[in-house]
């Protein structure tokens, strides 16, 4: 029995990692879950599931959900709470879906006590990497990737020696506005920018796989995960997002990995990993679909990716400001308060403005990123 | 230092093996070489290579190249020669680019003096897979696909469980004539067939593809290889030749193979497995490609390959009898003897008049071989 805390189990992720757990009732047991605001699919899970610890936002949430929970689930709260149920239980695996930076000290605690971690977060890497791969190392804990170019990437290395390997590609849809001009993004509305073409998931990373932000934040993570320099990681546009990222070894041999695009094969793969079980996922059939589509990556129309890599190149704190200035952006974007195109000019005036520091420690990282947030805030005002 | 004994020296694979070898000297030393008729071309390689044993089809073959020789190889020849090239030597691995299902010998023999097999012969296993499969069991050695088909399943299959393998796909360019319907099929001359719109193959293996029958044969093989039922072994048709063949696991994820369609590739790996060295192939853009097509296999237009599963399916001697009848019928049309249409008529001919049996000794299989050839001989007679 793998016991599972799940950090963000109302989020897409979340509600889809529950429904793989829910058809190997003799494998998983959860040991914890948490949400943010959503309380309400919250007390369903818990009194679904019966974890032994949940968390929410605040105080006030707790409060307010306590009476309707299963007896014996302890309530816990804010940055604490998630810390504890990332932590201080008897999970075996903990599976961090939640979205943003503040999912970097949680998942540092659960590797300090020595969980695997099932990484769906990352903004963790891309804010921490450094003090997150150490810190795993130390601990002898296990990093599998539940995104889909990650977890395929991870696929496609099983067996294999990561001193063969040449490169890797991560697969990048193009997202909602691939076929648009940078001229017509100008008025794009939020809710064209949430229509994803392929992929259901929240609206931030829906937003940003719409400015290409989501794949700078995957080449950072990958370049944590894989402990890979930048120049060996390459980002191609396959719009039907049907291989979901590739590898290249010395002797050219390339390896992709394939399928549906259904984010339950890679979750159900970091929980069942090493084995694969049976999932309630669509067999891919290639004929079908008739052709796969790939085109060369236009780092002028997606100029977030470019600032992406070069961020990544800097390294130290200058991934987290990148990471931080874009939460705030989007989250402006997503209110009506700034435009599309502004976003990249947020994380632009951010990245620009910052020294770096080299080998940051917890609080240089939360300090540069509070200090992103500053500036992304007052953009424009 | 590992040491090779090379059969089949002179053909495109054995070529293309040596080519891999002499980039690697000091991995690499050739232990033994095998020739059919080409003898000026063995002369060649067995003085730039130095192997301990050559072995040509003929006494008189071997009599006229003794003198050309390095002093210290053994000349051998016939079929006595090809064992003792194969299994009485100290080479670690043996390749069997050999054509055709005088490979079967050999191969056992090399087997069972515990070598290892850089399998190029497909027909191998389909006149004898459970022999062969049987004998690498019990002597601990490892069948090495050299074939890029099985080659990109073994690679798919590193690091992975078989018990969670759900089916297999081999992928088919289609070969020379994949756009032409059956009524344009009727006339087609030997030039025209030998024309492989993507790899560059000897003539056997070329009109093999043209009729499907090297499907056929690699269907057959991959059951022997990978443990698979037929019903779990697809084909689908794959122009570009850049997708290998792929794998799906219970979890309906895939992985597959993918690069620039060169057999140095598989060969190498063969030769290096598990490690991968830098070859001296290029690498796949799939952005310069754009595109990768894949459509149904069409059983009607290509009924070789229906009755390839059909053989397959009674098992026995059935696969030999499939293969030895395509032999005498390849080299039958290559001699302007028959049409190529009547290619699958002489196959037709000789597995609608045998009668199997289930479990053949290597004297049965022979003796199922010689009644097909002389039936598919008289075909039309």
């Amino acid at each position: 029995m793998k016991r599972v805390s799940l950090l963000g189990s109302t989020g897409s992720v979340g509600t889809q990692t529950l429904d793989v757990i829910s058809r190997y009732p003799d494998r998983f047991q959860v040991e914890a879950l948490t949400a943010g605001q959503n309380w309400e699919l919250l007390i369903e899970q818990a009194n679904r599931f019966r974890p032994k610890q949940v968390s929410v936002a605040s105080k006030e949430l707790a409060d307010k959900i306590k009476v309707h929970l299963p007896s014996g689930t302890v309530v816990l709260h804010g940055e604490q709470g998630l810390i504890e149920t990332a932590a201080n239980n008897d999970a075996d695996i903990v599976v961090t879906a939640i979205v943003g930076s503040q999912g970097l000290k949680p998942t540092l605690a659960a590797i300090e006590a020595g969980k695997h971690i099932g990484l769906a977060n990352k903004e963790t890497l891309v804010s921490g990497g450094h003090l997150v791969s150490a810190a795993a190392k130390r601990n002898n804990v296990k990093l599998l990737p539940v995104d889909s170019e990650h977890s395929a990437i991870f696929q496609c290395l099983n067996g294999e020696s990561l001193s063969s390997l040449r490169k890797i590609v991560l697969t990048a849809s193009g997202g909602s506005f691939r076929d648009r001009t940078r001229e017509e993004l100008k008025d794009v509305t939020v809710k064209e920018a949430l229509a994803h073409p392929n992929w259901s998931m929240g609206a931030k990373i829906t937003i940003d796989s719409a400015t290409m932000v989501n794949k700078g934040l995957e080449v950072i993570e990958a370049h944590w995960l894989f402990e890979l320099p930048y120049d060996r990681i390459d980002v191609v546009i396959h719009p039907e997002s049907i291989i979901h990222s590739f590898v290249e070894f010395d002797d050219r041999s390339m390896i992709a990995q394939m399928g549906l695009p259904d984010m339950r094969v890679p979750i159900q793969y970091a929980l069942t990993y090493p084995e694969r079980l049976v999932s309630p996922v669509h067999s891919l059939d290639l004929t079908e679909l008739g052709k796969l589509h790939f085109r060369k990556m236009d780092f002028d129309r997606f100029p977030c990716l470019r600032m992406a890599f070069d961020c990544g190149k800097v390294g130290g704190t200058m991934t987290a400001v990148f990471n931080a200035a874009n939460e705030v952006a989007v989250s402006r974007f997503v209110a009506g308060d700034i435009g599309f195109l502004d976003i990249e000019d947020v994380i632009e005036s951010a990245i620009g403005r910052h020294e770096a520091a080299a080998v940051p420690t917890l609080e240089q990282i939360e300090e540069a990123d509070g200090w992103a947030r500053r500036v992304a805030a007052q953009y424009g005002k």
